[in-house]
């Protein structure tokens, strides 16, 4: 058993309980600033202004530094991911993009946006990036629905 | 209330059901070929078959044209969307293979991977999207799982 | 490689990028009202407002306005699909709103809610709705989760 | 800490772990059959095929016999949920398969398309419900990629 | 058919409505309060600040009580779910949360998150179970994309 | 535009294409075993193996050897992950678990139902872990549906 698992209630927090608020304090994550984070911190959020030549990380790193190891091998691995490589970064912000749409992560798709059209995406590329995530969603379950066995060419 | 729903009992299907064989004959639908499909379905394939230049059309068309309606409708859809336009065939073929790896549609896996590869996605490529489509799947429930507020700037 | 795409630097938006101001104003998708809509637009914000008789079209056809093509699609396909046919109005409202809450689409639950009453969903029929949307994704990931193998039944 | 966590290497499986044969066993769960049941399991079993007048329950209710309170619960809940009430039962049937379609659960789409058949869905409601099912699909991405504000009507 | 779908016209709101003002009132659930409730909706609320002694229910049961049949049901099986058995409460409320973030539910992630760590869940466990939630819905997108077949020893 | 991307005609294979047998090959990824792999995949292997002390490594990493960048930084990211810490491995692999069978994924319900019965679950944790899955997709769509605001205290 977990330890500090006890507790024979069931814990869905009330107003009255006695200890609530400073449990309540601890319920919604904060964002970390620079100038109180940790050298561990600190090191990736410079890393992130020198790669991107920005004077401040965006939100979604402030957050992450609560766990400083997490935070590390997330910018390592995006940084690793995003550069340009087979596939040009416009490409990949697309990508990126279409994905954060079909999952309805709402910060994703305004930091991805962004992201996608300081690389080169035009409003008409967005317009079309929008149809085939749309199809794609819609196609997907017309699919899995008519239960379509895969085709011998691509197995 | 819906016709024909005057049954009492729960309806999922049993063995010893006495109308089970037939009912079960309906239960999975069957692809419709060419040779037996009527003319408005003939006329979508033969389009399909004039679009693409192949001898045949895929299983996921066979299965849509359980119902001419949808199949006239997505086939049209598809082509519009599909068409080279701001974004290139090769774009469009990746973006739509990424929404449906993280869909996890498994024709739609097969079917775009032989479509993205046919407009030209190499390895190296198919390698780099599969980094972004899974990046962007553990990002945005970072996102989401701390609650991080979006940016001002993406406002 | 996508032309423009000769960017060296990651691309995510930070304050102090020089050409931040011009981006950031392109970030966030705005609607277009009918007043600023071209013709294209404007025709099918009309067939939506007589089709439905109202004097003015929801939000998410002013947001797809931005891609004339793609509204027009969508409409057309809408319009196709929510027709009744050999299922009712009603029905596919329900439908729809089933499918959007289990999904976690915040706007479409919204205006699919108001869409099901209208059509003359009561608030007896939606409590019931909600209760089958929850034991088909609890059971959904029942039969995942077990790996339980489809019924020859159902073959 | 969970008990028996003192394992200090990473646990995924491999051909030669010396424990690996009665691991192995344990890996897959498999289903129960009634005259391997206990009496809790055969009282549920008893009460399926009773409501349902069937002489065997599905695969279904096998697998979730591994656990005798959850394989209660879930019947228990199914049967209130899945009664005719405020919504008839072929109604329930198509928005049990509508989720599951969209959800993309192989074993829930037979078996509820086999349900939905035996409640009274046609071949033309099935290509309707698919229509719908592919519509949502497609515009609730729609929706959220174009970060389409609530109408202060649906508020 | 449904009863009163003989409306015509696609019935998504607009302005102009002539029923609309009453039907917007119904279009976004309320909240049912205690000293509103009905003795079944009141039995349900007593129960749940009985097990959590708490002063008042959260938000999540004043809504599910539009539907006291659903309320009751839900309840009941969630406190039967979540007692501590072979796993402790603590372990459960996290498995809570790694669902509800991967699915992305705003409300199931803040009330769950509470849950959490009124449980006992510290800021280090917190991060560690974020990491994981990541790398599965990581891994979960390579499998797919990559059409992994699941090895020998695991069937 | 993408290079290579000049192929006017919708890209999805058919029977009679002329350069079918070429792309048919490469249209589904294959295994990289041992003997064939490279230096770097190998090392990777190598560490697995050691790791995990097994002889062989999982299918899983004889695809994602495709890519041996994203062969390693996967194996380094996860081997990070789920290192036991604030977690001990076996709620760490039920996290991993409950995750993959909300998401539908079969590889990796097969392979981390494996991995969790090796660090310690018991039949009756899984039963349980399945019915917090469970519950946990049905409250989550309850919450959406309803649209439950935010407690007060949880935010």
């Amino acid at each position: 058993m977990v330890e500090g698992a006890r507790l024979q209630f069931s814990p869905i927090l009330g107003k009255t309980d006695p200890s609530f608020a400073r449990e309540k304090d601890m319920s919604k994550p904060q964002p970390i600033e620079y100038t109180k984070a940790g050298s561990k911190v600190r090191a990736v959020f410079d890393d992130i202004k020198r790669s991107r030549r920005v004077e401040d990380v965006n939100n979604f790193w402030k957050y992450l530094a609560r766990d400083p190891v997490l935070l590390k091998r997330t910018w390592q691995s995006l940084k690793e991911v995003m550069a340009p490589g087979a596939l040009d970064v416009l490409t990949k912000e697309m990508l990126y993009l279409a994905v954060s749409i079909s999952n309805g992560c709402p910060y994703c798709i305004a930091s991805h946006t962004a992201a996608a059209r300081k690389a080169g995406m035009t409003e008409a590329m967005f317009g079309e990036l929008m149809g085939v995530v749309g199809m794609a969603n819609e196609t997907n379950r017309l699919a899995n629905g008519f239960r379509v066995p895969i085709d011998a060419a691509f197995e």
